[in-house]
Protein backbone atom coordinates (compact mmCIF):
# COMPACT_ATOMS: atom_id res chain seq x y z
CA UNK A 1 0.00 0.00 0.00
CA UNK A 2 2.99 2.32 0.71
CA UNK A 3 4.33 2.52 -2.63
CA UNK A 4 0.92 2.29 -4.02
CA UNK A 5 0.27 5.78 -2.45
CA UNK A 6 3.52 6.60 -3.07
CA UNK A 7 3.29 6.32 -6.68
CA UNK A 8 -0.18 8.04 -6.60
CA UNK A 9 1.05 11.02 -4.64
CA UNK A 10 3.61 11.61 -7.25
CA UNK A 11 1.69 10.71 -10.50
CA UNK A 12 -1.73 12.84 -9.49
CA UNK A 13 0.99 15.73 -8.18
CA UNK A 14 2.41 15.83 -12.13
CA UNK A 15 -1.16 15.47 -13.04
CA UNK A 16 -2.47 19.09 -11.07
CA UNK A 17 0.69 20.94 -11.89
CA UNK A 18 0.00 19.56 -15.69
CA UNK A 19 -3.32 21.20 -15.54
CA UNK A 20 -2.62 24.23 -13.18
CA UNK A 21 0.21 25.38 -16.09
CA UNK A 22 -2.30 24.86 -18.77
CA UNK A 23 -5.49 26.74 -17.40
CA UNK A 24 -3.58 29.60 -16.62
CA UNK A 25 -1.67 29.91 -19.41
CA UNK A 26 -5.12 30.48 -21.05
CA UNK A 27 -5.56 33.18 -19.31
CA UNK A 28 -5.90 36.40 -21.11
CA UNK A 29 -4.99 39.02 -18.19
CA UNK A 30 -1.94 40.86 -17.51
CA UNK A 31 1.66 39.60 -17.66
CA UNK A 32 2.64 40.75 -14.12
CA UNK A 33 -0.48 39.33 -12.76
CA UNK A 34 -0.14 35.74 -14.37
CA UNK A 35 3.54 35.42 -13.34
CA UNK A 36 2.90 36.47 -9.60
CA UNK A 37 -0.32 33.78 -9.70
CA UNK A 38 1.59 31.30 -11.22
CA UNK A 39 4.74 32.05 -9.33
CA UNK A 40 2.97 30.84 -5.89
CA UNK A 41 0.99 28.09 -7.35
CA UNK A 42 4.15 26.23 -9.09
CA UNK A 43 5.64 26.58 -5.69
CA UNK A 44 3.28 24.19 -4.29
CA UNK A 45 4.40 21.28 -1.93
CA UNK A 46 2.61 17.72 -1.98
CA UNK A 47 -1.26 18.82 -3.57
CA UNK A 48 -2.57 17.16 -0.74
CA UNK A 49 -5.61 18.71 -0.84
CA UNK A 50 -6.90 18.14 -4.21
CA UNK A 51 -4.83 14.57 -4.65
CA UNK A 52 -7.53 14.16 -1.52
CA UNK A 53 -10.63 15.05 -3.65
CA UNK A 54 -9.50 13.22 -6.63
CA UNK A 55 -8.94 10.10 -4.13
CA UNK A 56 -12.24 10.40 -2.44
CA UNK A 57 -13.52 10.54 -6.18
CA UNK A 58 -12.04 7.53 -7.06
CA UNK A 59 -13.46 5.73 -4.45
CA UNK A 60 -16.86 5.77 -6.20
CA UNK A 61 -16.10 6.73 -10.00
CA UNK A 62 -12.81 6.06 -12.18
CA UNK A 63 -13.66 9.04 -14.53
CA UNK A 64 -11.57 11.76 -12.87
CA UNK A 65 -11.39 14.94 -15.04
CA UNK A 66 -15.06 15.60 -13.99
CA UNK A 67 -12.43 16.32 -10.47
CA UNK A 68 -10.41 18.71 -12.53
CA UNK A 69 -11.50 22.20 -11.77
CA UNK A 70 -12.62 21.55 -8.06
CA UNK A 71 -9.34 20.20 -7.52
CA UNK A 72 -7.69 23.05 -8.82
CA UNK A 73 -10.25 25.55 -7.79
CA UNK A 74 -9.18 24.12 -4.23
CA UNK A 75 -5.52 24.37 -5.21
CA UNK A 76 -5.81 27.99 -6.24
CA UNK A 77 -7.72 28.62 -2.84
CA UNK A 78 -5.24 27.20 -0.44
CA UNK A 79 -2.34 28.62 -2.64
CA UNK A 80 -3.96 32.54 -1.87
CA UNK A 81 -4.33 32.09 1.48
CA UNK A 82 -0.87 31.06 1.98
CA UNK A 83 0.12 34.57 -0.12
CA UNK A 84 -1.93 36.63 2.09
CA UNK A 85 -0.85 34.49 5.34
CA UNK A 86 3.15 35.40 4.40
CA UNK A 87 2.31 39.09 4.31
CA UNK A 88 4.07 41.61 6.55
CA UNK A 89 0.87 42.26 8.61
CA UNK A 90 0.60 38.95 8.66
CA UNK A 91 3.12 36.64 9.73
CA UNK A 92 5.76 38.41 7.36
CA UNK A 93 7.37 35.81 5.90
CA UNK A 94 10.80 36.16 3.80
CA UNK A 95 10.77 32.60 2.26
CA UNK A 96 8.49 29.82 1.93
CA UNK A 97 9.57 25.93 0.88
CA UNK A 98 13.03 27.37 0.20
CA UNK A 99 12.05 30.36 -2.20
CA UNK A 100 11.26 33.89 -2.01
CA UNK A 101 7.19 34.36 -0.90
CA UNK A 102 5.01 36.20 -3.64
CA UNK A 103 5.61 39.46 -1.81
CA UNK A 104 9.23 39.34 -1.86
CA UNK A 105 9.46 37.93 -5.24
CA UNK A 106 7.32 40.70 -6.42
CA UNK A 107 5.93 43.30 -4.38
CA UNK A 108 3.39 43.89 -1.78
CA UNK A 109 0.33 45.31 -3.82
CA UNK A 110 1.18 42.91 -6.19
CA UNK A 111 0.68 39.71 -3.66
CA UNK A 112 -2.55 41.22 -2.39
CA UNK A 113 -3.90 41.13 -6.01
CA UNK A 114 -2.44 37.94 -7.01
CA UNK A 115 -4.23 36.42 -3.63
CA UNK A 116 -7.27 38.26 -4.44
CA UNK A 117 -7.00 37.30 -8.15
CA UNK A 118 -6.33 33.11 -7.27
CA UNK A 119 -9.48 33.50 -4.55
CA UNK A 120 -11.94 34.58 -7.69
CA UNK A 121 -10.89 32.91 -10.26
CA UNK A 122 -11.30 29.64 -8.35
CA UNK A 123 -14.74 29.95 -8.88
CA UNK A 124 -15.18 30.51 -12.80
CA UNK A 125 -13.15 27.44 -12.67
CA UNK A 126 -16.07 26.00 -11.31
CA UNK A 127 -18.72 27.57 -12.50
CA UNK A 128 -17.48 27.62 -16.20
CA UNK A 129 -16.69 23.41 -16.25
CA UNK A 130 -18.50 22.22 -19.13
CA UNK A 131 -18.45 18.44 -17.41
CA UNK A 132 -20.43 19.71 -14.79
CA UNK A 133 -23.78 19.91 -14.36
CA UNK A 134 -25.47 23.13 -12.88
CA UNK A 135 -26.69 21.29 -9.98
CA UNK A 136 -23.17 20.10 -9.54
CA UNK A 137 -21.59 23.55 -9.73
CA UNK A 138 -24.33 25.23 -7.28
CA UNK A 139 -23.22 22.66 -4.86
CA UNK A 140 -19.64 23.06 -4.71
CA UNK A 141 -19.67 26.62 -5.05
CA UNK A 142 -21.54 26.72 -2.05
CA UNK A 143 -19.65 23.89 -0.06
CA UNK A 144 -16.28 25.71 -1.50
CA UNK A 145 -17.40 29.42 -0.43
CA UNK A 146 -18.49 27.81 2.86
CA UNK A 147 -15.53 26.04 3.63
CA UNK A 148 -13.12 28.43 2.64
CA UNK A 149 -15.05 32.11 3.93
CA UNK A 150 -15.62 33.77 7.23
CA UNK A 151 -17.61 30.81 8.04
CA UNK A 152 -14.47 28.62 7.27
CA UNK A 153 -10.72 29.36 6.91
CA UNK A 154 -10.91 32.85 7.36
CA UNK A 155 -12.64 32.63 10.41
CA UNK A 156 -10.12 30.47 11.56
CA UNK A 157 -7.47 32.66 10.50
CA UNK A 158 -8.76 35.57 12.88
CA UNK A 159 -9.59 33.09 15.55
CA UNK A 160 -5.94 32.00 15.24
CA UNK A 161 -4.70 35.46 15.36
CA UNK A 162 -6.60 35.89 18.63
CA UNK A 163 -5.37 32.50 19.99
CA UNK A 164 -1.46 33.60 19.39
CA UNK A 165 -1.66 36.19 22.62
CA UNK A 166 -3.66 33.52 24.89
CA UNK A 167 -3.06 29.96 25.85
CA UNK A 168 -6.34 28.33 24.98
CA UNK A 169 -8.06 24.79 25.57
CA UNK A 170 -8.00 22.22 23.74
CA UNK A 171 -11.39 22.38 22.48
CA UNK A 172 -10.94 25.66 22.06
CA UNK A 173 -7.67 24.88 19.76
CA UNK A 174 -9.83 22.16 18.13
CA UNK A 175 -12.14 24.53 16.78
CA UNK A 176 -9.37 26.86 15.88
CA UNK A 177 -7.07 24.24 13.54
CA UNK A 178 -10.97 22.74 12.27
CA UNK A 179 -12.06 26.03 10.76
CA UNK A 180 -8.58 27.17 9.66
CA UNK A 181 -7.47 23.91 7.70
CA UNK A 182 -9.96 21.15 8.64
CA UNK A 183 -12.51 23.00 6.45
CA UNK A 184 -10.77 23.04 3.07
CA UNK A 185 -9.83 18.91 3.60
CA UNK A 186 -13.70 18.28 4.52
CA UNK A 187 -14.25 20.11 1.23
CA UNK A 188 -12.03 17.82 -0.73
CA UNK A 189 -13.24 15.00 0.59
CA UNK A 190 -16.70 15.90 0.59
CA UNK A 191 -16.77 17.06 -3.42
CA UNK A 192 -14.83 14.36 -4.12
CA UNK A 193 -17.58 11.93 -2.79
CA UNK A 194 -20.23 14.22 -3.69
CA UNK A 195 -19.24 14.35 -7.69
CA UNK A 196 -18.62 10.28 -7.14
CA UNK A 197 -22.50 10.29 -6.60
CA UNK A 198 -21.68 8.88 -2.79
CA UNK A 199 -25.10 8.52 -0.43
CA UNK A 200 -26.07 11.11 1.82
CA UNK A 201 -24.75 8.84 4.81
CA UNK A 202 -21.41 8.49 3.45
CA UNK A 203 -21.00 12.12 3.04
CA UNK A 204 -21.63 12.48 6.37
CA UNK A 205 -18.96 9.55 7.59
CA UNK A 206 -16.09 10.74 4.96
CA UNK A 207 -16.93 14.23 6.19
CA UNK A 208 -16.32 13.24 9.88
CA UNK A 209 -13.16 11.09 8.34
CA UNK A 210 -12.16 14.62 6.42
CA UNK A 211 -12.12 15.94 10.56
CA UNK A 212 -10.25 13.72 11.81
CA UNK A 213 -7.79 13.74 9.22
CA UNK A 214 -7.51 17.37 9.41
CA UNK A 215 -6.59 17.07 13.49
CA UNK A 216 -3.98 14.63 12.40
CA UNK A 217 -2.11 16.83 10.61
CA UNK A 218 -2.31 19.63 13.26
CA UNK A 219 -0.79 17.40 15.64
CA UNK A 220 1.84 15.59 13.54
CA UNK A 221 2.97 19.16 12.89
CA UNK A 222 3.01 20.25 16.34
CA UNK A 223 4.76 17.19 17.18
CA UNK A 224 7.48 17.57 14.86
CA UNK A 225 8.15 21.15 15.63
CA UNK A 226 9.63 19.31 18.79
CA UNK A 227 11.25 15.90 17.39
CA UNK A 228 11.63 16.85 13.82
CA UNK A 229 14.79 18.34 12.23
CA UNK A 230 15.19 21.56 10.63
CA UNK A 231 15.63 19.89 7.62
CA UNK A 232 13.13 17.62 7.28
CA UNK A 233 10.62 20.20 8.03
CA UNK A 234 12.17 23.55 6.65
CA UNK A 235 11.81 25.74 9.78
CA UNK A 236 13.98 25.89 12.95
CA UNK A 237 13.35 23.48 15.29
CA UNK A 238 11.34 24.37 18.88
CA UNK A 239 9.64 27.62 16.79
CA UNK A 240 6.57 27.26 18.79
CA UNK A 241 7.84 26.90 22.15
CA UNK A 242 9.36 30.74 22.05
CA UNK A 243 5.64 32.63 21.64
CA UNK A 244 2.36 31.72 23.31
CA UNK A 245 1.10 29.33 20.28
CA UNK A 246 -1.54 27.05 22.24
CA UNK A 247 0.08 23.37 20.23
CA UNK A 248 -0.81 19.55 21.30
CA UNK A 249 2.54 19.01 23.06
CA UNK A 250 2.06 22.25 25.30
CA UNK A 251 -1.89 21.15 26.38
CA UNK A 252 -1.25 17.78 26.50
CA UNK A 253 2.70 17.05 27.02
CA UNK A 254 4.52 14.69 24.26
CA UNK A 255 3.46 11.61 24.78
CA UNK A 256 0.03 13.06 25.38
CA UNK A 257 -0.09 14.63 22.05
CA UNK A 258 0.94 10.93 20.68
CA UNK A 259 -2.05 9.34 22.01
CA UNK A 260 -4.28 11.92 20.96
CA UNK A 261 -3.12 11.28 17.21
CA UNK A 262 -3.50 7.55 17.57
CA UNK A 263 -7.17 8.57 19.04
CA UNK A 264 -7.89 10.58 15.56
CA UNK A 265 -6.29 8.00 13.30
CA UNK A 266 -8.76 5.56 14.78
CA UNK A 267 -11.77 7.69 14.55
CA UNK A 268 -10.57 8.59 10.97
CA UNK A 269 -10.32 4.74 10.10
CA UNK A 270 -13.27 4.01 11.61
CA UNK A 271 -15.44 6.92 10.19
CA UNK A 272 -14.24 4.88 6.89
CA UNK A 273 -15.41 1.98 7.53
CA UNK A 274 -19.28 3.58 8.34
CA UNK A 275 -18.70 4.79 5.02
CA UNK A 276 -18.07 1.81 3.75
CA UNK A 277 -15.18 2.97 1.75
CA UNK A 278 -12.20 0.88 3.35
CA UNK A 279 -10.87 -0.42 -0.33
CA UNK A 280 -9.70 3.25 -1.16
CA UNK A 281 -6.42 5.25 -0.62
CA UNK A 282 -8.02 7.45 1.92
CA UNK A 283 -7.05 4.73 4.47
CA UNK A 284 -3.21 4.69 3.13
CA UNK A 285 -3.46 8.67 3.31
CA UNK A 286 -4.29 8.70 7.30
CA UNK A 287 -1.25 6.61 8.04
CA UNK A 288 1.03 8.94 5.32
CA UNK A 289 -0.50 12.21 7.24
CA UNK A 290 -0.05 10.81 10.74
CA UNK A 291 3.66 9.28 9.94
CA UNK A 292 5.30 12.11 8.19
CA UNK A 293 8.38 13.53 8.73
CA UNK A 294 7.73 16.96 6.87
CA UNK B 1 -37.60 61.89 -13.87
CA UNK B 2 -34.83 63.96 -11.59
CA UNK B 3 -37.33 63.80 -8.19
CA UNK B 4 -38.07 60.28 -9.17
CA UNK B 5 -34.61 58.96 -9.53
CA UNK B 6 -33.69 61.21 -6.01
CA UNK B 7 -36.26 58.59 -4.33
CA UNK B 8 -35.81 55.86 -5.48
CA UNK B 9 -31.77 56.22 -4.74
CA UNK B 10 -32.53 56.88 -1.35
CA UNK B 11 -35.23 54.14 -1.13
CA UNK B 12 -32.83 51.46 -2.95
CA UNK B 13 -30.17 52.35 -0.62
CA UNK B 14 -32.07 52.08 2.77
CA UNK B 15 -33.27 48.97 1.63
CA UNK B 16 -29.77 47.62 0.63
CA UNK B 17 -28.36 48.60 3.77
CA UNK B 18 -31.59 46.85 6.23
CA UNK B 19 -30.22 43.68 3.81
CA UNK B 20 -27.06 43.91 4.22
CA UNK B 21 -27.62 44.61 8.25
CA UNK B 22 -30.15 41.34 7.91
CA UNK B 23 -27.52 38.99 5.98
CA UNK B 24 -24.48 40.03 8.15
CA UNK B 25 -26.37 39.29 11.73
CA UNK B 26 -27.15 35.62 11.09
CA UNK B 27 -23.56 35.25 10.08
CA UNK B 28 -22.15 32.51 12.88
CA UNK B 29 -18.46 33.69 12.59
CA UNK B 30 -15.76 35.29 15.12
CA UNK B 31 -16.77 38.52 16.44
CA UNK B 32 -13.93 40.68 14.95
CA UNK B 33 -14.19 39.83 11.99
CA UNK B 34 -17.93 40.71 11.35
CA UNK B 35 -17.26 43.70 13.01
CA UNK B 36 -14.67 44.24 10.59
CA UNK B 37 -16.63 43.05 7.57
CA UNK B 38 -19.44 45.35 8.73
CA UNK B 39 -17.54 48.23 9.33
CA UNK B 40 -16.96 48.84 6.29
CA UNK B 41 -20.23 47.33 4.72
CA UNK B 42 -22.12 50.12 6.27
CA UNK B 43 -19.35 52.96 5.63
CA UNK B 44 -20.76 52.71 2.20
CA UNK B 45 -21.96 55.63 0.34
CA UNK B 46 -24.03 55.96 -2.87
CA UNK B 47 -24.75 51.82 -3.34
CA UNK B 48 -24.62 53.00 -7.04
CA UNK B 49 -23.90 49.59 -7.85
CA UNK B 50 -26.31 47.03 -6.38
CA UNK B 51 -29.30 50.04 -7.56
CA UNK B 52 -27.71 49.76 -11.10
CA UNK B 53 -29.09 46.04 -10.78
CA UNK B 54 -31.65 46.20 -9.61
CA UNK B 55 -33.00 49.25 -11.61
CA UNK B 56 -31.49 46.95 -14.83
CA UNK B 57 -34.15 43.95 -13.57
CA UNK B 58 -37.13 46.68 -13.10
CA UNK B 59 -36.78 47.28 -16.91
CA UNK B 60 -38.26 43.67 -17.19
CA UNK B 61 -39.99 42.90 -13.99
CA UNK B 62 -40.88 44.23 -10.68
CA UNK B 63 -40.90 41.17 -7.82
CA UNK B 64 -37.32 42.46 -6.83
CA UNK B 65 -36.56 40.24 -3.94
CA UNK B 66 -34.60 37.95 -6.72
CA UNK B 67 -32.32 40.54 -6.96
CA UNK B 68 -31.06 40.84 -3.51
CA UNK B 69 -28.75 38.30 -3.08
CA UNK B 70 -26.83 39.15 -6.60
CA UNK B 71 -26.85 42.80 -5.16
CA UNK B 72 -25.55 42.38 -1.66
CA UNK B 73 -23.04 40.07 -3.18
CA UNK B 74 -21.81 42.82 -5.69
CA UNK B 75 -21.39 45.41 -3.08
CA UNK B 76 -19.54 43.35 -0.90
CA UNK B 77 -17.18 42.70 -3.84
CA UNK B 78 -17.44 46.38 -4.21
CA UNK B 79 -16.64 47.16 -0.48
CA UNK B 80 -13.94 44.03 -0.27
CA UNK B 81 -11.63 46.37 -3.12
CA UNK B 82 -11.94 49.44 -1.40
CA UNK B 83 -10.71 47.67 1.66
CA UNK B 84 -7.68 46.59 -0.19
CA UNK B 85 -7.01 49.39 -2.14
CA UNK B 86 -6.86 51.24 1.04
CA UNK B 87 -4.09 48.87 2.15
CA UNK B 88 -0.49 50.56 3.48
CA UNK B 89 0.87 48.65 0.68
CA UNK B 90 -2.15 49.84 -2.13
CA UNK B 91 -2.79 53.68 -1.59
CA UNK B 92 -2.41 53.51 1.80
CA UNK B 93 -5.24 55.80 2.84
CA UNK B 94 -6.15 57.00 6.34
CA UNK B 95 -9.97 58.23 5.72
CA UNK B 96 -12.15 56.91 3.00
CA UNK B 97 -15.59 59.18 2.84
CA UNK B 98 -14.55 60.87 5.82
CA UNK B 99 -14.09 57.51 8.31
CA UNK B 100 -10.43 55.95 9.46
CA UNK B 101 -10.27 53.50 6.69
CA UNK B 102 -10.92 49.40 7.89
CA UNK B 103 -7.03 49.04 8.42
CA UNK B 104 -6.31 52.09 10.66
CA UNK B 105 -9.93 51.22 12.31
CA UNK B 106 -9.22 47.62 13.30
CA UNK B 107 -5.62 46.66 12.10
CA UNK B 108 -3.97 45.71 8.73
CA UNK B 109 -4.15 41.80 9.58
CA UNK B 110 -7.97 41.84 10.16
CA UNK B 111 -8.21 44.01 7.02
CA UNK B 112 -7.11 41.83 4.80
CA UNK B 113 -8.86 39.03 6.36
CA UNK B 114 -12.22 40.80 6.22
CA UNK B 115 -11.44 41.62 2.24
CA UNK B 116 -10.98 38.09 1.55
CA UNK B 117 -14.10 36.85 3.85
CA UNK B 118 -16.46 39.19 2.04
CA UNK B 119 -15.36 38.49 -1.42
CA UNK B 120 -15.82 34.86 -0.49
CA UNK B 121 -18.94 34.97 1.21
CA UNK B 122 -20.50 37.10 -1.83
CA UNK B 123 -19.96 33.70 -3.52
CA UNK B 124 -22.07 31.60 -0.98
CA UNK B 125 -24.58 34.76 -0.96
CA UNK B 126 -25.83 33.67 -4.17
CA UNK B 127 -25.38 30.02 -4.37
CA UNK B 128 -27.27 29.73 -1.44
CA UNK B 129 -30.19 31.70 -2.70
CA UNK B 130 -33.39 30.26 -2.37
CA UNK B 131 -35.28 32.53 -5.17
CA UNK B 132 -32.76 31.38 -7.36
CA UNK B 133 -32.69 28.36 -9.92
CA UNK B 134 -29.33 26.05 -10.49
CA UNK B 135 -28.95 27.67 -13.55
CA UNK B 136 -29.42 31.49 -12.75
CA UNK B 137 -26.98 30.66 -10.07
CA UNK B 138 -24.31 29.82 -12.58
CA UNK B 139 -24.75 32.02 -14.49
CA UNK B 140 -24.52 34.56 -11.95
CA UNK B 141 -21.56 33.33 -10.19
CA UNK B 142 -19.37 33.40 -13.39
CA UNK B 143 -20.16 36.53 -14.12
CA UNK B 144 -19.42 37.65 -10.99
CA UNK B 145 -16.08 35.97 -11.04
CA UNK B 146 -15.05 36.95 -14.25
CA UNK B 147 -16.16 40.84 -13.95
CA UNK B 148 -14.20 41.20 -10.53
CA UNK B 149 -11.46 38.23 -11.40
CA UNK B 150 -7.83 38.72 -13.01
CA UNK B 151 -10.06 38.69 -16.08
CA UNK B 152 -11.98 41.63 -14.81
CA UNK B 153 -11.79 44.07 -12.19
CA UNK B 154 -8.14 42.81 -10.30
CA UNK B 155 -6.98 42.79 -13.97
CA UNK B 156 -7.62 46.67 -14.50
CA UNK B 157 -6.19 46.81 -10.69
CA UNK B 158 -2.76 46.11 -11.54
CA UNK B 159 -2.80 47.62 -15.25
CA UNK B 160 -4.07 50.91 -13.29
CA UNK B 161 -0.48 50.39 -10.81
CA UNK B 162 1.41 50.18 -13.81
CA UNK B 163 -0.14 53.25 -15.63
CA UNK B 164 0.61 55.48 -13.06
CA UNK B 165 4.25 54.96 -13.63
CA UNK B 166 3.63 56.17 -17.46
CA UNK B 167 1.76 57.86 -19.40
CA UNK B 168 -0.40 56.20 -21.48
CA UNK B 169 -2.96 56.38 -24.41
CA UNK B 170 -6.89 57.26 -24.80
CA UNK B 171 -7.42 53.51 -25.68
CA UNK B 172 -5.57 52.05 -22.62
CA UNK B 173 -6.61 54.23 -20.48
CA UNK B 174 -10.46 53.04 -21.64
CA UNK B 175 -9.31 49.37 -21.21
CA UNK B 176 -7.89 50.28 -17.85
CA UNK B 177 -11.27 51.92 -16.10
CA UNK B 178 -13.44 49.21 -18.24
CA UNK B 179 -11.69 46.29 -16.04
CA UNK B 180 -10.63 48.39 -12.92
CA UNK B 181 -14.53 49.82 -12.76
CA UNK B 182 -16.30 48.69 -15.92
CA UNK B 183 -16.41 45.42 -15.24
CA UNK B 184 -18.76 45.49 -12.06
CA UNK B 185 -20.83 48.33 -13.55
CA UNK B 186 -21.52 45.35 -16.48
CA UNK B 187 -22.06 42.59 -14.36
CA UNK B 188 -24.33 44.80 -12.59
CA UNK B 189 -26.95 45.41 -15.81
CA UNK B 190 -26.14 42.21 -17.19
CA UNK B 191 -26.95 40.73 -13.85
CA UNK B 192 -30.41 42.26 -13.42
CA UNK B 193 -31.25 42.29 -16.98
CA UNK B 194 -30.50 38.23 -16.91
CA UNK B 195 -32.70 37.63 -13.79
CA UNK B 196 -35.29 39.77 -15.79
CA UNK B 197 -35.76 37.45 -18.33
CA UNK B 198 -33.79 39.92 -21.31
CA UNK B 199 -33.17 38.51 -25.02
CA UNK B 200 -29.79 37.81 -25.87
CA UNK B 201 -29.75 41.08 -28.27
CA UNK B 202 -30.98 43.16 -24.98
CA UNK B 203 -28.49 41.72 -22.40
CA UNK B 204 -25.68 42.81 -25.05
CA UNK B 205 -27.32 46.25 -25.56
CA UNK B 206 -27.44 46.82 -22.04
CA UNK B 207 -24.08 45.41 -21.13
CA UNK B 208 -22.62 48.12 -24.08
CA UNK B 209 -24.60 50.71 -22.14
CA UNK B 210 -22.78 49.89 -18.74
CA UNK B 211 -19.79 49.59 -20.33
CA UNK B 212 -20.27 53.61 -21.37
CA UNK B 213 -21.85 54.14 -18.64
CA UNK B 214 -18.47 53.45 -16.59
CA UNK B 215 -16.35 55.21 -18.49
CA UNK B 216 -19.04 58.44 -18.39
CA UNK B 217 -18.34 57.73 -14.43
CA UNK B 218 -14.52 58.03 -14.89
CA UNK B 219 -14.40 61.10 -16.80
CA UNK B 220 -17.09 62.78 -14.66
CA UNK B 221 -14.37 61.40 -12.25
CA UNK B 222 -11.33 63.06 -13.63
CA UNK B 223 -13.52 66.54 -14.27
CA UNK B 224 -14.48 66.63 -10.99
CA UNK B 225 -10.50 66.67 -9.62
CA UNK B 226 -10.36 69.52 -11.47
CA UNK B 227 -13.55 72.01 -11.14
CA UNK B 228 -15.18 70.38 -7.80
CA UNK B 229 -14.82 71.81 -4.32
CA UNK B 230 -12.98 70.19 -1.98
CA UNK B 231 -16.03 70.02 0.10
CA UNK B 232 -17.80 68.02 -2.23
CA UNK B 233 -15.34 65.65 -3.83
CA UNK B 234 -14.17 64.96 -0.40
CA UNK B 235 -10.21 65.05 -1.31
CA UNK B 236 -8.27 67.49 -2.28
CA UNK B 237 -8.61 69.73 -5.61
CA UNK B 238 -6.28 68.50 -8.02
CA UNK B 239 -4.81 65.50 -6.32
CA UNK B 240 -4.49 63.87 -10.25
CA UNK B 241 -2.51 66.99 -11.00
CA UNK B 242 0.51 66.20 -9.10
CA UNK B 243 1.19 62.94 -9.77
CA UNK B 244 2.17 60.58 -13.17
CA UNK B 245 -2.07 59.62 -13.29
CA UNK B 246 -3.66 59.94 -16.86
CA UNK B 247 -6.27 61.51 -16.47
CA UNK B 248 -8.89 61.96 -19.58
CA UNK B 249 -8.34 65.99 -19.14
CA UNK B 250 -4.75 65.08 -19.45
CA UNK B 251 -4.75 63.58 -22.34
CA UNK B 252 -7.79 65.76 -23.82
CA UNK B 253 -7.84 68.99 -22.05
CA UNK B 254 -11.16 69.89 -20.11
CA UNK B 255 -12.78 71.13 -23.00
CA UNK B 256 -11.83 67.99 -24.69
CA UNK B 257 -12.82 65.41 -21.59
CA UNK B 258 -16.43 67.45 -21.64
CA UNK B 259 -17.05 66.71 -25.29
CA UNK B 260 -15.60 62.98 -24.68
CA UNK B 261 -18.25 62.53 -22.19
CA UNK B 262 -20.84 64.06 -24.13
CA UNK B 263 -20.16 61.25 -26.48
CA UNK B 264 -20.18 58.88 -24.03
CA UNK B 265 -23.74 59.74 -22.70
CA UNK B 266 -25.25 59.86 -26.30
CA UNK B 267 -23.59 56.30 -26.84
CA UNK B 268 -25.25 55.11 -23.81
CA UNK B 269 -28.80 56.20 -24.57
CA UNK B 270 -28.61 54.95 -27.91
CA UNK B 271 -27.70 51.58 -26.61
CA UNK B 272 -30.95 51.85 -24.35
CA UNK B 273 -33.04 52.54 -27.25
CA UNK B 274 -31.41 49.56 -29.15
CA UNK B 275 -31.95 48.01 -25.82
CA UNK B 276 -35.74 48.96 -25.95
CA UNK B 277 -36.24 49.65 -22.28
CA UNK B 278 -36.15 53.81 -22.94
CA UNK B 279 -38.97 54.29 -20.11
CA UNK B 280 -36.74 52.55 -16.97
CA UNK B 281 -34.99 54.65 -14.46
CA UNK B 282 -31.33 53.32 -16.49
CA UNK B 283 -31.83 56.62 -18.46
CA UNK B 284 -31.78 59.03 -15.69
CA UNK B 285 -28.88 57.71 -14.15
CA UNK B 286 -27.11 57.98 -17.05
CA UNK B 287 -27.87 62.06 -16.45
CA UNK B 288 -27.28 61.35 -13.05
CA UNK B 289 -23.70 59.70 -13.02
CA UNK B 290 -22.57 62.71 -15.72
CA UNK B 291 -24.01 65.30 -14.08
CA UNK B 292 -22.80 64.46 -10.10
CA UNK B 293 -20.59 67.20 -8.24
CA UNK B 294 -19.44 64.03 -5.52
Amino acid sequence: MQLQLDNYLKDYKLLLENEIQKRLSVLSIPEQLKASMFYSLQAGGKRIRPILLIASYEAFDQNIEKTMSSAIALEMIHTYSLIHDDLPAMDDDDYRRGQLTNHKKFDEATAILAGDALLTHSFELIAADPLLSDREKVELVKRLSQASGPLGMVGGQILDMEAEKNTVSLEQLEKIHDLKTGELLKYAVYAGAYLGKATDEQLVHLTNYAYYLGLIFQVQDDILDITGTQEEIGKPVGSDEGNEKSTYPKLLGLDGAIQQKEKYVNKAKSELQLAGVTDSLLGALVDYISTRNH
